[in-house]
């Protein structure tokens, strides 16, 4: 028998949201946030989204009213009072008290900043300004609502009976995956997948597939929602934004050298043991590596997040060794574009060598290609950047030229300040 | 775990369909709807939606662009193969075929014809004009949307735990009926809720609800679309619109005299039996008995729809006696305003006297009150009735002047023509 007060109550809202929650975001953001919040409190940024994936033309596929109403329910959105207690009582990294009282009286009373939404060749130009601790919280859940309304539009025109088969067929892929993930001892991963994810609650099924079927061998998810209610590890430290509006802020090409040096000496003052991450490739590994005081190799371990994993991991580990530490000691976080045979295969190459863990973003939360015709739920290159700092623009060279950008005056002169060479291209898949 | 498919599938509805067949209407109408299709297939006509309930401002209750959309949906419904096949298959009142196919292959083409809606002295003005075997058609899905759509405004600002306690309580309540009514011997009731109705599952639980409190007491429901999925026997005669329509199309005060014997007179030929009920009240049942020709005596009841109850029946039985007819054998269908108390008083008069029936409509499928402050939900009077043929105005007297309508110069001249005495004015509840 229908219970007709629940099938009243879900037909009354107006929209389905698809960000319910301020910590539906990435645990690092939190962290950078709260570092920001520190120490840069009142510099001046603008994100900006940026589609790479031009083929698909966003403005054409989304429609703007859809949009701009679930941006407007993020606006609506502010920290419930489990979620502060969560953030504020919870472990992190086997720490208490992770979010100081002052960050967490602020962030109790946030409220994201006003978005500004226009329409040009087919895509949307979505950006954000203000104060970097504000503005900064919008990457994620533009990200997540942008690439849930992509999904949804795509399965629109599916039938009830299409949509129970396709969501079975990408169960049964995952599960094959996970199944395949088993057979690795010692493996280590966690659930990077928020930005680029199916849907909040198809990111929520692979958690718990993850859960079930890895035990132990998975460490935890990068999504603070779900962290907090699958009573799992919240997993995160630092990102390229760091460094980029740093470098940005720089008034010298001596200031912009050191610029990135200067963001983890910040991190470090705040933090220790596995949230001591080096993320390198900013604008180049290569010649951050050579460049970096010694107290940097005493970090707990590095993110590989652009150009060929394994030669970034050698590359690091060949550093370790000539700074005098033993890379056994060391952890190596690989993040990018990840599937099964790339993991393991660098598990293969790197275990017993270093300490070696995954964080599994898009093709753990958004593989559906093959599953609809033309492949039009095949996950895309969608991405959220600031893309200014005081007015000044920022730079991101990484070590795949695809994945660089930035006005090309400035490009050149941080390669020139930076001493980058010749760099490997490599598609940017996801 | 969440059943991400239904999620998906549930949300993906741009609006939440009220009328979603054609057969979601009266059983009456589409008895009517065969009989205009073979007597008066081209006559013109116009209803209109009249909410006699002036307090309650729908227009400012309920918002345009759902109504519109709500009835652009109706226009684009047509007769799904089920429903024609139970139409054509059926059995009706005991007879096979009660649907000719001349008049299957029309139905099973139509689409309803467009809607005029604006909006004067927060009301909406929605009428329907063009051929009067389609425009009749709207009278009932009109009403189900208006009336669900009122529902829906005032529930949109409940909670879910307010909305769970919300429905037990109407269960409740209509259960308490139906236990009462239980303890009437011989009682025969239908539901004829459906224009007037909370919602549509709404009626559909009281219908269940009847089915297994009432047993073979219950005797089937109006709506077509309940009677055919919850296999019950489908309800109706014919209603005030064919003496309406036709005294409009009369040309000299004799021709408006004989409209009314006339509609009866095309029902004879086409039906027999159950479906031979005589609803006398259209210009007054007084006169209307004294003028009716003998073989009207012989047909098998009458339906009493407006005025004291028991008076009608009273003066029924009168005219049967008069007429050399045994009022035992005659069927008496009481369908105003009826509650428990006044169906048990009905049945404690008339049993054994007549052989007695109820429609119970708005107090079985819309009985809210007293559940929400203000009385936010309780039924109130919307009709929505053919006003006009071939360009001319229709009048309805009715045994209660409170429901007369029309333009005042008609009414004294239909008062006149059927010799209209004072009447007892009473209260239009719902």
């Amino acid at each position: 028998m229908v219970d007709i007060a629940s099938r009243v109550w879900n037909h009354k809202w107006k929209i389905d949201p698809i960000v319910r929650s301020l910590i539906d975001t990435d645990f690092y953001k939190l962290l950078m946030c709260q570092s920001v919040f520190r120490n840069s409190p009142d510099t001046h940024v603008t994100f900006s989204l940026i589609n790479r994936t031009t083929s698909i033309r966003m403005a054409e596929l989304i429609d703007e009213g859809e949009l701009r109403e679930q941006l407007d329910h993020i606006r609506s959105l502010s920290l419930s009072r489990g979620e502060s207690t969560w953030m504020r009582g919870n472990t992190f990294y086997g720490k208490r008290q992770m979010f100081r009282p002052d960050f967490m009286d602020w962030f109790e009373n946030l409220r994201l900043p006003p978005y500004h939404l226009e329409r040009r060749h087919g895509q949307y130009e979505l950006t954000f300004e203000g104060k970097w601790p504000e503005v900064m919280l919008w990457e994620i859940p533009a990200l997540s609502v942008l690439m849930e309304l992509r999904s949804r539009k795509v399965l629109e025109g599916m039938g009830r009976f299409e949509l129970q088969v396709l969501y079975a067929r990408a169960m049964t892929k995952l599960w094959e995956k996970v199944e395949r993930l088993r057979d690795l001892p010692g493996l280590k991963i966690a659930d990077f997948g928020t930005r680029r994810r199916h849907s909040y609650l198809w990111q929520d099924w692979c958690v718990q597939a993850m859960i079930e079927g890895l035990g132990d061998n998975f460490t935890g998810t990068s999504n603070c929602l779900i962290a907090m209610r699958r009573e799992v590890e919240a997993i995160g430290t630092n990102a390229h934004e760091l460094p980029m509006v740093y470098a940005a802020l720089a008034d010298t090409d001596d200031e912009l050298r050191n610029a990135p040096y200067k963001v983890l000496a910040d991190w470090h003052e705040e933090h220790e043991g596995n949230l001591r991450i080096i993320l390198p490739d900013t604008f180049g590994t290569t010649a951050f590596l050579e460049g970096a005081p010694d107290w940097l190799a005493g970090w707990t371990g590095i993110r590989i997040d652009s150009g060929d994993p394994a030669v970034g991991a050698e590359k690091a580990i060949e550093w370790w060794k000539a700074r005098g530490e033993d890379p056994r000691d060391k952890l190596v976080i690989f993040s990018d574009g990840l599937d099964v045979e790339k993991i393991k295969a660098l598990q293969a190459q790197f275990a017993g060598r270093v300490k070696v863990s995954f964080g599994w973003g898009t093709l753990l939360t958004n593989d559906f290609r093959g599953l609809v015709p033309g492949d039009a739920l095949s996950p895309f290159s969608l991405v959220c950047k600031a893309v200014a700092a005081e007015g000044r623009p920022t730079v991101k060279l990484s070590d795949n030229p695809n994945k660089a950008m930035g006005p090309g005056l400035e490009v050149e002169r941080y390669k020139r300040v930076f001493g980058l060479g010749q760099q490997m291209p490599m598609q940017v898949e996801v």
